[in-house]
């Protein structure tokens, strides 16, 4: 099977939000009573989620976050403090509910689905859903960290796993990852898809010393240097210097974009991988959300170009999936307060002291 | 009755948050699967959940939004757009969940009780809790909100009101509020306590023309001038300036810590309401999240000094505690993560690895 084939050919058929039932979202928003504009983002989303869905009625239940897990061969380089087992460690409890992220989304009745596109080490748990493309990367220090065909194919494995959500009755995605190395990955493909200095977009990640954080930034300029990612072929940048967690986490939005349901970026890693998804076709920016400040350096620049902002300031940075949570039920207020709001006139409040104010943005 | 002296003394029954177990939940936040301080602020709000509860399960249900409704003369003055009838028309509203914050509790199963200290328009609805201590304050453009009498019968109002909540098994609580004409209230306040210029902390409110900001700004600075207001003395500043809205706002975040609750505050006039507390009586600090940053200008110095950073930025400035439903799922994604997430040794991961890192500041 030609991956990237099948996947051109899928990217031709991913359409931006409608922008009709944006529209009619946006006049409805203006009949509600409550001065114009004062719920702010939330607004925004409720808007932005009737665009996607095409229905002033968007779902909001169930979320889906979905886990793209994968070991990175530039691990060997020492740009981790963690050893690679806790990959397969993790995924592992995530099925358990033991792990930051799935401890929030068990609580809050979210799925988990954990995958396995690339985990290096054994493991026996029926629960991880087995899409393995290659047991962990090769070390991109030395050698590109994938062939094209396996990019492609990671790519087309999240864009199916998306396909399977919309015909489970999925209404809204997160895209969380395990996968030790990962925030190496991510800032290498950062620096050469916008490229930024490597500086500006490498953080200590799940934690390191000064002496493993200089060699981090040493080994991705190295890489660079060595492989010459194509800034304007994603694909490229990803095979060369990505990881296969980051491939088909960019696989999801795709999939997103394809199948028309929201994704909700986490942190570092997802932010990256979304933006992966937008170079490669920019009409699935309309179906992305942003959760939390990543306190990663590097997320900034990253969504930034998506243009969006996050909604949470927690300083969190544990990956995961972690912030989508939380997102979710932010997504559930815009939703719960537009469809529960009373309009001006059910509210028996007369709103004609707004014609002064309206359309003005003097707020 | 002496309501200020009866305030005073429970004033000095309020006692700080519980350090011996706030230590015991850092120590246990360090046990679990994660890199040390991943979690951010979540790690930060479960600690402080357990030093005011005084356990390390601190609950998180039922969450109560306590909404004091009352008028305020000043707006005869025409600092408002909106007429003085919106707010027992939206105290109504809220008791049906059909405004956006009570719209979004309903939603996530919280408590709203709405409560009259000063509603001036007549309604019939019994749903309405009845504390009405006058109907509406005096202009303070012209003379003193309230004598010293009724402001502290409104603090006290509401710390029985956060007496009450605790009584009936109330976990946490959120303090939001209806009153047109309260963020005028608001921005005077806050000048008076902070010395700021008024052009610092007031903005236009729930709508208003570029005349009508004008005169809202010179209202406030006549009013200052007028009742030279003692920034030692909040119970002075309240009468003054503020409303009963406020002064009972500010008595529920002083029954908060007198009654051991956490209490959320909302925008700008809950930040301005739990200063106000906090100028009481400095431990109530303890007791104190934020929520949303408020666009109205003002919220950024009030919020900082109570030492606190609002977790969503949303751009929302709808007032009546509509930060609160969001913030409360917040809270509750940080109990669930402490609560759920396995310990390094159930996790079956060496923590070993983190040793080096483990107590510096490297993130």
């Amino acid at each position: 099977m030609n991956y990237e084939e099948m996947l051109r050919r899928e990217l031709t058929l991913i359409t931006p939000a409608d922008e009709g039932a944006m529209a009619r979202a946006a006049v409805y928003q203006g009949t509600l009573a409550k001065p114009p504009g004062s719920l702010g983002e939330l607004e925004n989303i409720y808007i932005r989620l009737c665009g996607i869905t095409g229905t002033l009625c968007p779902g909001y239940t169930p979320c889906r976050i979905i886990v793209l897990c994968a070991d990175n061969g530039v691990v060997k380089e020492g740009v981790s403090v963690t050893p690679r087992s806790v990959t397969a460690a993790q995924a592992v409890n995530m099925t358990r509910h033991c792990t930051g992220m799935s401890a929030m989304a068990h609580h809050f009745g979210d799925q988990v689905q954990v995958v396995d596109v690339g985990i290096a080490d054994e493991y026996h748990c029926p629960e991880i859903v087995n899409r393995k493309i290659r047991p962990g990367t090769r070390n991109l220090g030395r050698e590109p960290a994938m062939t094209r065909q396996e990019t492609a194919q990671a790519v087309w494995t999240g864009m199916e796993l998306a396909r399977r959500a919309k015909a489970e009755g999925v209404a809204v995605l997160g895209v969380g990852e395990m996968g030790i190395g990962n925030t190496t990955t991510s800032a290498a493909v950062l620096a050469a898809l916008t490229g930024l200095p490597v500086e500006a977009v490498t953080g200590r990640g799940g934690g390191m010393t000064d002496a493993g954080f200089l060699r981090k930034k040493q080994v991705i300029t190295r890489a660079l240097a060595l492989h010459r990612p194509d800034k304007n072929d994603a694909l490229d940048v990803l095979s060369k210097v990505g990881g296969l967690d980051l491939a088909a986490m960019c696989g999801v939005f795709l999939g997103a974009g394809r199948y028309g349901l929201p994704a909700v970026i986490d942190g570092f890693i997802s932010v990256v991988a979304a933006l992966c998804a937008y170079r490669l076709c920019p009409a699935v920016g309309d179906y992305l959300f942003a959760s939390h400040l990543s306190r990663e350096v590097g997320y900034t620049a990253a969504i930034e170009e998506l243009g969006l902002a996050p909604w949470l300031h927690l300083g969190m940075r544990l990956g995961e999936g972690s912030g989508c949570p939380i997102a979710f039920r932010v997504l559930e207020a815009a939703c719960a307060a537009a469809r529960g709001m009373a309009t001006f006139e059910g509210a028996a409040i007369d709103d004609s002291y707004l014609n002064e104010i309206r359309g003005k943005d003097c707020f």
